[in-house]
């Protein structure tokens, strides 16, 4: 297969066996700093044998419910031995954006607004969007300005934000019924090459998202073994 | 008249012949670092004498015509040579909201957003909020981050956006005609304590805007100079 793009935990090839098809490679490569899991990071902090597989089998049981309830997404099916996930072809928002749901307040909400909200309090349907910008620290984005620099498309943004909400709230509750509180988890969309239509992509596993279990935080290798117990 | 809050470039004190008066005091301070002026710094800069009367001049001009377009401000009267603004007593949001609103991207905008514009690009309609913080440098919030921290109540970020476009391009407009150039200017609003309608408060002077003249930069004191011969 045809190598497109490399990323930091997972590579990108056309699929030689169908035109319109990408498949996308994950690595046992994880984001954090010195050895330690942190998924506001924007390095590769530590490579652990199976962590690929792991995020994959996550990723495909919450895409597959996610496609269930209609909403769409870039997810065609996985196979786990390989470790490769068959997708639809999307184009990125610009050079790339994350949609940040954050249900307790912690990480970067707290370096930014630690002046109104304590670590660890809720927050409510709480929806913002980062630039992927290792330079410029993922700045943080308003509606008006991913318009006026022509990363989202007016409409694309309320599109993103009411979708956010309905995933992130089904992946909160399928944690909260094998005992995990969700924190915050990051989302990325992008566009069907050929239609346009706004949908789910990358993945959605433990290095996506902040996970308690009994106040401690749970690492993302022990979520998916505790998941699927 | 009693003291009610010392601030870097203005004091505010109750009014001591009205009721519901308060009046604010424009001192000769200006914001800056190292004794050059910079609307974007937090700190006191430079000491200059005459720049209190010529913010409050500057700022009575423009204040008088945003009433008589009807766009609520707190603006009742002012008298230059007490450096005295007197206004309807408001409350402000939170600690204190920033409404910046930009027509060249440049400063801050540029730091966070540099990856998808160059420094002097135009922008249109572009209006984005930052907490007044210094410790954690006022960090840019989206309208769900302020509704989510109390700041503001939902719908009242739709109305401070949408006048602050109106109030800016009659800005804008005013410094046209007299050939000056504005790149951004940062707005404040507040509510009326009685009623609590959202209206225009604090200051519009040289000190809250970057203004450019034939490619050079003027300087706040420079602008009242040249905007009033």
């Amino acid at each position: 297969m045809e190598l497109i793009y490399k990323g930091k935990t997972k590579d990108v090839y056309r699929d030689s066996a169908d035109d319109n098809g990408v498949v996308l490679f994950f690595k046992d490569d994880m984001t954090g700093k010195d050895g330690v899991f942190d998924p506001g990071e924007n390095q590769v902090g530590l490579t652990v044998e199976g962590s690929g597989r792991a995020g994959l089998k996550l990723s495909s049981y919450f895409f597959e419910k996610i496609n269930a309830l209609g909403y769409p997404t870039h997810f065609k099916s996985a196979d786990l031995d390989s470790r490769y996930m068959y997708v639809h072809p999307v184009e990125t928002f610009g050079k790339g954006v994350e949609v940040i749901c954050r249900f307790k307040a912690t990480g970067s909400f707290i370096r930014r607004y630690g002046a109104y909200i304590e670590d660890g309090e809720q927050l409510d349907d709480f929806v913002e969007f980062t630039l992927k910008d290792d330079k410029r620290q993922d700045p943080p984005i308003n509606e008006a300005g991913l318009v006026a620099l022509d990363i989202l498309q007016p409409g694309e943004h309320d599109v993103i934000v009411e979708n956010t909400l309905k995933i992130c709230k089904l992946i909160k509750e399928e944690l909260a019924q094998r005992g995990f509180d969700l924190y915050d988890i990051k989302l990325e969309f992008g566009r069907d090459i050929k239609t346009g239509e706004v949908m789910l992509i990358d993945e959605i596993s433990g290095g996506n998202m902040r996970v308690y279990k009994a106040g401690q935080k749970v690492d993302p290798l022990e979520l998916v073994d505790l998941f699927f117990k």
